[in-house]
């Protein structure tokens, strides 16, 4: 994912007029995430899953048609329900809105590990108002695990819904860095300077776990996860993970603690204090 | 797991008399995959779970309340169903039986994963007869997955229980080292020689990913992973695997194509033709 260009902060976000209705716009997301499940476990684990190469290089970065059903079901749902709002998907062109409100796609977060036929990458859906994530939803429909926040001050809420049931999404406090359980999707991501930094915060932590993508996020929300670092992120990679973990009680920011709505170094924690001991770590010469 | 020593080859394992009621003994290691599932699914992603450290050094090798529990079930059942039986567990001094027929246990493969919160963990149940490992299974209970293998010559089976229903498990065949999709835990086990030999496993197939623990070798046997390499097995990290991979298709050995069945150094591979392109990159200066 590091070869591509990220897309650059412009006209694509728009403000938009307040308030919004969050909770109706949280059931739209909750909609998509059903249209990209019906696309996505119909493929999971059949053998006849084709899978394209959009690396022109040297590397491997998968498409399979599971990934452009999953983003043209959600699409067909938005032209129908909200078809001022602007997409940003990973599959598809950018459609330009007029509303100022951008939902931004990964119809499959973790498409290595859907090849491999391991249940951690999941469906990102996100909803942006130009200023910030509002909604976000991680979703894992062969678990049947859908991470879902709305970030709206101090009405904001996150949960899990699992198995017919809810429960409140709530970060783990009070750990700190040498105790904390942190994840990365893949160590050989990190390059150049980044890789001495990766090996600070690999032997700065007490578990350094690897490749589960956007579940890890998930899991930081849960409380079980303390820390998540990555690199090279799009924008629809880190989009739906800011308001759930945020709305979690989190932080996420990029590795100099601003706004990581873009994508690239990214760092996740579930607390405050744990954040800032990140943050010195990352930038420690 | 590397800091501590493996297990020798010697007394523990005495020829047992066939003919073995391979079945029967699958259906008794089904019941010993219920008893530690109740055990661990009452304790995975429990916030009160306690975690000890058994490593004395400076490494972390946890040990939770739900690992002890989930042996001391299997282990009860077995001393009342095959009380002659030895037992060789990861939580408890092995038990020297009488039989010829020693069960091998992990009650919690994936420790790690398990104190994370995320659902790749396994219980490991095997069989072996003296000779070589007869029934195997990898239980994942809360994803609902059983993966299961009796090796009995041309009688073999391997199979996946999953939600009422089971598949045959079949590894995929076919497919070259170039373009192998290839699991291994954590890339900082291979040390010293092993490392520039994991670069070259890392660089010559197509997809390396990390940190499933036992669920790489069902995703394997289940014919969507092609390749595991490991380092710094112990006898029970392996040896339920033995049979459901050999029933499923494939071959697994240690890297100079022998025995594995005591741990070390370890390559799962679908086909003949994929494990022995493994061998020979392991293997080159």
């Amino acid at each position: 994912m590091r070869e591509r260009q990220l897309p650059q902060p412009g006209p694509f976000f728009v403000n938009s007029t307040p308030p919004l209705d969050l909770n109706g716009l949280a059931q739209l997301a909750d909609r998509l995430a059903n249209a990209a499940a019906t696309e996505t476990l119909r493929r999971f684990r059949d053998p006849a899953l084709s899978t394209d190469d959009k690396d022109k290089g040297e590397g491997f970065d998968p498409v399979t048609a599971a990934d452009q059903a999953a983003e043209a079901a959600m699409r067909a749902v938005l032209a129908t329900e909200r078809p001022d709002d602007g997409i940003l998907g990973e599959e598809e062109a950018q459609t330009h809105g007029t509303s100022g409100l951008t939902w931004v796609l990964d119809p499959i977060d973790g498409t290595r590990a859907f090849i491999l036929g391991l249940p951690v990458w999941g469906t990102l859906i996100a909803l942006d108002d130009g200023q910030t994530g509002r909604v976000g939803i991680i979703d894992q429909p062969f678990l049947g695990e859908r991470y879902c926040g709305i970030w709206d001050g101090t009405s904001s809420r996150a949960w899990l819904h699992r198995g017919g049931t809810e429960q409140p999404l709530v970060t783990r406090k009070g750990v700190e860095l040498a105790e904390a359980g942190c994840f990365t999707t893949d160590p050989f991501l990190f390059q150049g300077p980044e890789w001495s930094v990766f090996e600070r915060l690999r032997t700065g932590v007490r578990l350094m776990r690897y490749g589960i993508d956007c579940y890890a996020y998930g899991l930081l929300a849960l409380g079980h996860v303390d820390l998540v670092v990555e690199t090279g992120l799009q924008a629809y990679d880190i989009a739906a993970h800011i308001p759930i973990i945020r709305a979690a009680g989190g932080v996420v920011t990029n590795w100099q603690g601003g706004d990581c709505r873009w994508g690239g170094q990214v760092v996740a924690a579930g607390s405050e204090a744990l954040h800032a001991e990140a943050l010195e770590l990352l930038n420690s010469a």
